[in-house]
C-alpha cells in the first residue's frame, strides 16, 4: 500500500494511482469538514460506511442507464474507479428547502420547494465554493452546452431514483450534491458521474421523526453521526446482521 | 407638491402618484447608498444630473425600439413615466470583472470577460440583493420564461448600444444594472425597461485615464464623485454651457 502512487488528498477521500491506465483507487477516510473546511473532524466508520453506500448507489444508478466512474469495490475503505477530468461544478439538486438556500432566499427549513432546483455551485475551496449560473459556466468555458444538457438530465433522472430509493426506507431525500467529469475516448469525451454519493453530501431526513441522518449532524454538532451513517447503510441492507 | 400621494420612498428616488391612471412621477434625490445601505451619504447634485442622464439614455432606446417606462422629463429632479409591476430581479450585464464578481470568482479587476455575461440578483433589501440563476427565477416564478427570453435579448441590445454610446465618448461601459417591469394591457402583459440607468448603477471607466466616473467613488472613498457624474453629463452633451 505504501508504494502506491498518491495522487490526490482530499478532504474525504484519498486517490491512488489504479493498476491499469486510466483507472484510480479512491480510499475513503474518517475525516469530515463543513463551512468549506474551517470547521474539522472525525466521523468513526464513515469510511467505510460511505465506500459501501456509494458503492451501492452507484452500481444501480447505473442498472437505469447513467454512466458512472465506478468499477467495482476493492476492500472496506477502497473502490476501482475510471479516472476522470472533472467538471469544476458541485450540482445540487434540492427538493426541500434546507442549508444555504434557506439563508440565501429566506425560505423555511423543510418547506418543499415548488419543484426541484438544481444549482451549480464553482468548485474552489479558496473562493468558497461560490453559487455560479449556466451563464458564468458559458462565459468561462467550465463546460461546454452539451455538457450542461447532459449534467441537468443526468441530474434530474438520479433525483428521481434516489427519492424513490430512500422513499422506500423510510427517508426523505432533502437535496444532494455530485459531481459529473470527463471520460475521454479518443479525440471525443462524454459526461459520466464521479466522486460519490453518500450521507457526507446528502441531506436525508427520517419521514416520520424528523430526524436527520446526514452530515447536518456534524456540522450542527447534533452528535450521532456515526449512529445516523450506520441507519442510512442498515436501511439499505448493506450492514451485515453481525455488524449490526 | 407636499398635496401629491408618496407611493414609494427608495434609497435613490421617491415614486409619486401620477397626473393620470397607470403614471406616476419618479423623483431623483441626493441620497446615495452602497453596499446594501450599509454606508450612507449625498452626493450634491445627483439627482438632477441622474435624472437628465436617465432622460437620454432611455429616450435613445426607445430610438432603437426597446421599450421603457419612460414618458417625459418634468423639471430638474423629476420624470413622468408609466407605472408597471417590477420584476424582482437586478439584472446586471458586465463585460469588464469589476466589483463583486472579481471576489466571487477571483477575476482581477479590469480583466475583460470572455464574453457579455448576464448576472440576476433577487432585488430583496433584507437578503442583500442574492445572485440567483434561472433555474431560481422559474422555481419560484419570478419572471416567466417567456419574460426571461425578452429580458436578456433587451439587455443584450441595451449592452451593446451603450457601449457604442460610451466608447463616443472616451467611456468604458464595465458593467452596469437594469431594472424592468410589466406593463398590463388587459389580461396581457408585456416587459418593458423600468427604473433608471445612471452612473448609479454603470461602471465607467475613462478609457484614457481608467479614471472612474461612477459610484464606484463614493463606494470607495475615492473623493470627486459630482465633478464625475457631471463630467459624464457633460460628454453626453448634457450641460449647457453656463452649468459647465
Ligand atoms: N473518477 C474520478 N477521477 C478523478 N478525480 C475524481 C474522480 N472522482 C472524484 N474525483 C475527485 O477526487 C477528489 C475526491 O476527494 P475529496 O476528499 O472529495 O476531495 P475534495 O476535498 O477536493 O472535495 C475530489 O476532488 C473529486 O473531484
Ligand atoms: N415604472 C415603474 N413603476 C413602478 N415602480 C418602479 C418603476 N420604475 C422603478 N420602480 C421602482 O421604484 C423604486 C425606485 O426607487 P429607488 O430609490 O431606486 O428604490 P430602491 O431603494 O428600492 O432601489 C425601485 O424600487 C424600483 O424598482
Ligand atoms: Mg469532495
Ligand atoms: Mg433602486
Amino acid at each position: 500500500m505504501s508504494r502506491r502512487t498518491k495522487l490526490y488528498e482530499g478532504k474525504a477521500k484519498i486517490l491512488y494511482e489504479g493498476p491499469e491506465p486510466g483507472t484510480i483507487i479512491q480510499y475513503f477516510k474518517d475525516d469530515a469538514t463543513a463551512f468549506n473546511a474551517e470547521k474539522k473532524g472525525t466521523i468513526n466508520g464513515k469510511g467505510v460506511i460511505n465506500n459501501r453506500i456509494s458503492e451501492h448507489v452507484f452500481t444501480r444508478l447505473a442498472h437505469i442507464g447513467i454512466p458512472t466512474h465506478f468499477i467495482r469495490r476493492l476492500n472496506m475503505r477502497e473502490q476501482l474507479i475510471r479516472q476522470v477530468d472533472i467538471i469544476p461544478l458541485e450540482v445540487v439538486v434540492r427538493n426541500v428547502a434546507a442549508g444555504s438556500i434557506s439563508k440565501r432566499l429566506g425560505i423555511e427549513e423543510g418547506e418543499p420547494l415548488p419543484h426541484t432546483l438544481i444549482e451549480y455551485y464553482y468548485k474552489d475551496d479558496a473562493l468558497g465554493d461560490p453559487l455560479v449560473s449556466e451563464e458564468h459556466i458559458a462565459c468561462f468555458n467550465w463546460a461546454s452546452n452539451d455538457e450542461m444538457h447532459d449534467i441537468s438530465s443526468m441530474a434530474i433522472r438520479i433525483n428521481d431514483f434516489m427519492c424513490g430509493m430512500f422513499a422506500a426506507i423510510d427517508i426523505r431525500l432533502v437535496d444532494f450534491k455530485l459531481e459529473f467529469g470527463r471520460l475521454y475516448d479518443g479525440d471525443f469525451s462524454r459526461v459520466i458521474l464521479a466522486d460519490e454519493i453518500s450521507p457526507d453530501g446528502c441531506r436525508l431526513w427520517d419521514m416520520t421523526t424528523g430526524e436527520k441522518l446526514d452530515k447536518d449532524r456534524f456540522r450542527r454538532d447534533l452528535g450521532g453521526e456515526e449512529e445516523a451513517y450506520r441507519e442510512v447503510a442498515r436501511r439499505l441492507g448493506l450492514l451485515n446482521a453481525e455488524d449490526n
